[in-house]
């Protein structure tokens, strides 16, 4: 790929996503725009690819610079949506790179049956999940497409979900689920997934194998899970020095220079990593790179969701499970609108796992038993 | 109660620790024994109390001291033990303040019937779980009880268990038990003890209601679950600014003075807290204390385990959901015995679990609402 096909797609990218932000409504009218430097920091991209993208989204009209004080949301989507029934999204994030791919998913869905998207954010808190749910159940929603918060503990707004379910509101969880309440979900086989890209990592001769998982949400509990259980059921040892854990909390501190030397620190007897997505496999390439190592040469790499935007990045094809993004988003609101149209949903089971699959990738290295 | 019986009731708990340490095996002969300093600091008792039990133990010849090197255990179990059928004890602490009480449960029950113990301790390490299993399984073990290491995640010695399993080694989990394996348990009721520590809060008209978790250990899983249901239940409002959590790897940086100011900034509006244990409790006393606020004028505290350790430090005495210490042991042990005799115990249920009892106290404050 040509340094200007790149950069258009980067530019590409940071348009849609920031296009999906403000018409699905996740950043309102009158809202504050991230500014320049936070979007170069957050994407890695230049100042010009920035400034490319901002110059278009104001051309169209979605946002509005204003002197001296920064960039603002001038698009109401309420307004455009008054008139049609709602579906309510939560969120956990929306800097969330797979984000606007589902959104898409589901947008393309319901809006073709006439349906409005209430969208908003908790940015994994659960102070959040509740105002939103109770503003929620204030209001006249039809369904609900839930990514829970701090999905991997007990979740506290029980009484919340209990009215959901007197309501009869048909409910999906997507991403992942609360193991003290009973929704249906939609998810990729996290587990699955995971064993299947151990289990590669151990066919190529592994047998120090050390892992960077999250903590505080279902997938990372899940991505875990498939992990052990593969070193388990082929006799490779677990060491619990090699595996590095981080939540939405520590996250900043953990993956940052320090962070990252410490757990590098750790794991440098490892010949290979299986790290919790492509942000953090990102970040850990980066660091290995200006330290002078290299994927798959130093350490092999696996990682989850195949977020295409790392790709023009980096030299390195990652080995990457495989989310399904779009068709997630497209398979919640089909399986949303089918309970919407079925008083009796309760009764069935709207869930669904996605099948395991590997993007195949040059990120591992076969090495000698 | 009079300071010589104050010092008294030390020096007697100190000695008691440090024997059941020794004769039960969790530190072995030759072993280097705590320093001086360092009991003086995990207990905050004065030099003289711990010195005149370690000068207790090496009377009894339990303990050597040599000069300008330390203290160093001098006393075999293995030999005493040598004839004799094994049950192994698998633990994640022994600094623990219950294990003593325990133990003696546990032993009062099992040597009364020809069995000896052979203890082992985790520090809730993953890799020493694992080490101990294979040396367990290596030997010839009559039955097994275990308290799981960072049991609030899956665990990855899933190999070993399932080896236990094969073996029809019967075994039974103390304190806790892990969600991605089949063992029964003997514990305290902990998310039905929270509940009624929680409602015995709101009872007394409080409504910001904080908590100090552990989120590696499935008590502390519990204890949470306990109290949001009840918050839940009885429609107070979750904050999760108020719920702070540690860990074993965090804990002596979350329970230092830093540590400790940091909770306690963020939960200064509470008018109440629910802690992990006595042990955060006193810690969290002695840190208010400090700051010139009082237990329950400023705060009121509730916790568990009524580790009676602590009520001749403080004024205040604690109200604090009963840990059955003694009776946890003496049942475990029973119950294994019973399994043991039974060749078809894997079609039995020996889990149990205790019915709440909560100690009264002096440590709520009644407030209007």
């Amino acid at each position: 790929m040509s340094n200007m096909d790149q950069e258009c797609l980067k530019y590409q990218k940071l348009y849609n996503w920031a296009h999906t932000l403000i018409t699905s409504g996740v950043i309102k009218n009158m809202d504050k725009f991230p500014s320049e430097p936070s979007l170069q920091k957050k994407f890695g991209y230049s100042r010009q690819t920035v400034r490319t993208a901002l110059q278009k989204l104001e051309e169209e009209g979605l946002v509005t610079r204003v002197r001296g004080s920064g960039t603002y949301v001038s698009y109401d989507c309420s307004k455009v949506n008054e008139e049609r029934p709602q579906v309510g999204l939560l969120l956990s994030y929306y800097s969330d790179y797979l984000f606007p791919r589902v959104y898409d998913g589901i947008e393309s869905c319901l809006t073709e049956k006439g349906y409005a998207i209430e969208v908003a954010v908790t940015k994994n808190r659960l102070n959040d999940e509740a105002i939103y749910l109770e503003g929620i159940l204030k209001g006249d929603v039809s369904g609900l497409i839930i990514e829970g918060s701090r999905s991997a503990f007990p979740n506290p707004n029980i009484r919340l979900y209990k009215e959901i379910k007197r309501r009869n509101i048909p409910t999906l969880f997507i991403h992942n689920h609360y193991e003290n309440m009973v929704f249906d979900s939609v998810e990729m086989s996290d587990k699955k997934c995971s064993y299947e890209l151990t289990k590669l990592l151990i066919e190529n001769g592994h047998r120090r194998i050390g892992g960077i998982f999250k903590y505080d949400d279902m997938q990372g509990i899940e991505r875990y899970k498939g992990f052990i259980q593969c070193l388990s059921d082929y006799g490779v040892k677990f060491d619990d020095d090699y595996i590095r854990w981080y939540s939405t909390k520590d996250m900043e501190e953990k993956l940052s220079k320090k962070g990252l030397l410490r757990m590098y620190r750790r794991t440098k007897d490892c010949t290979a990593m299986i790290v919790y997505n492509d942000e953090v496999a990102n970040y850990y390439m980066d660091f290995l790179e200006e330290r002078g190592l290299h994927v798959p040469e130093d350490v092999s790499l696996v990682s989850f969701d195949d977020a295409e935007l790392l790709d023009a990045n980096n030299g390195a094809q990652l080995v990457s499970a495989i989310h399904p993004k779009y068709q997630l988003g497209r398979i919640t609101a089909k399986n949303l609108l089918r309970m919407m149209e079925d008083e009796k949903w309760q009764e069935k089971n709207y869930s669904y796992r996605f099948p395991v699959k590997i993007k195949e990738g040059n990120s591992i290295q076969k090495i000698g038993r």
